[in-house]
C-alpha cells in the first residue's frame, strides 16, 4: 500500500502505525489523517510523548516496574508491606491489581512468561532477582498472580522449585466462578475446577 | 486515569494515544505498553515517524493533495488528462479513487465540505482555488465526487454555482445499487432513486 502514497512522510506514518498489534492499515490511514489534520505543534507533541517511550522511562530496581527513577512510588511507600510479594507477568497486571484497591503488599514483575513455544526461558525473565529478594527478606509471603493458562502454570510450578524454602508462604490467586456469576454462563472447565476447589461455607 | 501511572512518560503516551478518535483507554494502554517493549531504537524511529506528518507533509499547489514537494506525482504526471478535475472532499478520497486504477483526470481536493452545523463556509475550503484552475483552463470537465449526504449536495450545489459557465461540464459520481448487489439488500431510499434514475438498458 505504502507506494500509493504521494507523501512519503505520510506513508511512513501510516505504515509505523499500521505495525500497531490490532491496526489495520486501512485504520491506519485514518488515524494519520487525522494526526494530520491537527495544528503542527500538536502532531510534534504528540510524537514526542510516544518518543519519550524510549527515553524516559525507567525501571524499579527492586520489582522492575516502569517508574520515573531508580525506584518506584510503590516500592519507595513505607505504608506498603514489603513482606508480601505479588508476582505478575507484566506492568499491566500490576496496573489492573492497582485498580482494585485491594492490594497493600508489592509486586514482582517477570517481565513475561516461560514460554518454550515462543523461546521465552527463565533466563529471560526476573525470576534471579526474585529469588535474592525473597532469601533477603527471610520470612515473607510470595503470591503468584500469573494467567491460569499452560505457560503461567509452568512459570508458576518452575518458580515455587526457585524460591520454596523455610519462612516463604507460597500462594496463588482464587480461581473460580467470578463473584456474582451464574452457573449457566460459565464454561465446563471453570465449574469443574470451582467445584473441585470448593470452599467451606461461611454464613 | 493518568494519575495512576508510576511512570509520567507512560501515562503522557496513554494519553496521547488515547486522545485519537476511536481508541480508549484500555487499548491506549495496551498500544503503548507494546511500544514499550520494542528495542528503543524501534520506538524512537515510530516516534519520528509520526513526527514527521508535523514538518515533512506538503500540499500540492495546484490540487492541495499531499505530496513531498510543491506538485503532487498526479498533477505533475503528463500522462494525465489536466481537463478533468475531480472534486472531492478529503486526502482519502484521491487515494480511495486511485486504488480503483479507473481514473486518468487530476483532483483538487477541498480540504472538507461545506457544513454549517460545524461553523464550515465556503471560504474554509479551497474553492477559490478550483474557481481560478476552471477559468484559466476554459474547457473542461469538472466531477463532483462528494458524499450524498445534505452537506455533500450543499457543497455541489455551491460550487456548480460558482464554477458553471460556457465550455465547463459538470458530472457527478452515479449513484445506485452496489454492482453485484441483490434488491434485497439495498436500503429503500436507494432503491427509490436507483428507480427514479434509471439508465438505458445496454445489452
Amino acid at each position: 500500500m505504502k507506494e500509493n502514497f504521494p507523501s512519503r512522510a505520510l506513508g511512513d506514518a501510516v505504515e509505523a502505525i499500521a505495525s500497531l498489534p490490532g491496526v489495520g492499515s486501512r485504520s491506519a490511514l485514518r488515524l494519520a489523517l487525522h494526526l494530520l489534520r491537527q495544528p503542527s505543534e500538536n502532531i510534534s507533541r504528540f510524537a514526542e510523548a510516544l518518543g519519550r517511550l524510549a527515553t524516559d522511562v525507567h525501571y524499579c530496581k527492586t520489582c522492575h516496574m516502569v517508574c520515573d527513577g531508580d525506584q518506584c512510588p510503590i516500592c519507595a511507600d513505607a505504608r506498603r508491606d514489603s513482606r508480601t510479594i505479588c508476582v505478575v507477568e507484566s506492568v499491566r497486571d500490576v496496573l489492573s491489581i492497582e485498580a482494585t484497591g485491594q492490594y497493600r503488599g508489592v509486586y514482582h514483575v517477570l517481565g513475561g512468561i516461560i514460554s518454550p513455544m515462543e523461546g521465552i526461558g527463565p533466563s529471560d525473565l526476573e525470576i534471579a532477582s526474585l529469588e535474592e529478594r525473597v532469601k533477603a527478606l527471610g520470612s515473607c509471603e510470595v503470591i503468584f498472580a500469573l494467567s491460569g493458562d499452560v505457560e503461567g502454570e509452568t512459570t508458576a510450578f518452575y518458580l515455587y522449585r526457585r524460591i520454596a524454602g523455610e519462612g516463604v508462604k507460597i500462594t496463588t490467586l482464587a480461581r473460580g466462578l467470578g463473584f456474582g456469576d451464574g452457573l449457566e454462563y460459565a464454561d465446563s472447565l471453570t465449574l469443574g475446577r470451582s467445584l473441585e476447589a470448593r470452599q467451606p461455607f461461611k454464613p
